[in-house]
């Protein structure tokens, strides 16, 4: 079964955290879903449009991973989407894997209680919107259990790089990162 | 003067040196300018679409640089095209910041004759395509004068951020790769 990503746009999402997330894993064989929130064309922070491949409203099924990209305002359009939270806490409750990059496991994360009792990391400064139940690493990117946090677009690429070894595997994940010249 | 910067994108090009460069400059007060190629959405090799702001044909003006993401056969199409040609024979014949990556300083610049007796570098196995009078670099960012050229998907965010540099300065470039959590 080849696995399945859903990645969540919404306007004001940051780019570089969205575009590496869904190249790399398209190159380590994993089904990327873009869904788009609101619209199908969606506007980045620095006004980058994508035109997703479905809006989140007509996606069908359970993903093997939901992943949300960082930004501002992006991160508060997706917390305040009710399709967006629901997408999430069934991701959760069917054991899926939950990343999510720069200010979302703040500001969506932790909004829709799904940090509690975890290890997580996030953009600098938004860690303040944690509760007192998460504990906060300054790693570039944090796994814990099913859940994948990063920093920002300087982490995006060890960011996706992680969740391709989550989704496809050691050699697939190994061979990306030597395909696209990743310094570790 | 806001220093301008035209991105140019056909079919096939690579997301993440192209979405890299776009918001890296941007960030950095550039003016950006997105160009696509025989139709304003253009579709990456990794299947994203971008809208671009206008057409290549409708653009007016000579840029600060012109810079040309890799990618498969993004940089096939774009050394197919005669007014990418023209575009970048206009802004070296200007002065101007040229800028590849990837496969694109092999396949677009040696085909137009821009690399001639230029240290340059590019995604392995291209410098083949590269002409006897030209000198091959290994290093992820080589910068011989105007010309800038960097490898793969992997040293975008450096190229991205040495570009930032030489059109907006030190101390801009600086203060993006600290706001991108850029690694050195």
């Amino acid at each position: 079964m080849t696995p399945e990503a859903l990645i969540l746009l919404a306007d004001g999402f940051e780019e570089i955290e969205a575009v590496t997330s869904i190249d790399i894993l398209r190159r380590a064989g994993v089904r990327v879903v873009v869904a788009g929130i609101g619209s199908k064309v969606v506007t980045g922070s620095h006004a980058i449009r994508i035109t997703a491949d479905l809006l989140l409203e007509d996606y069908v099924g359970t993903p093997d991973a939901v992943v949300l990209p960082g930004g501002m305002p992006g991160s508060a359009n997706l917390r305040d989407s009710d399709a967006v939270r629901q997408v999430l806490r069934r991701a959760d409750a069917a054991g899926k894997i939950i990343a999510a990059i720069c200010a979302a496991p703040a500001v969506v994360l932790a909004a829709t209680g799904l940090v509690s009792d975890k290890t997580v990391t996030c953009y600098p400064g938004f860690e303040k919107q944690l509760g007192p139940d998460t504990r906060f690493s300054t790693d570039s990117v944090v796994q814990d259990g099913r859940l994948i946090t990063s920093r920002g677009p300087g982490t995006a690429m060890e960011f996706a790089l992680r969740l391709a070894r989550a989704l496809a595997g050691d050699e697939s994940a190994r061979r990306v990162a030597e395909a696209v010249l990743h310094r570790t």
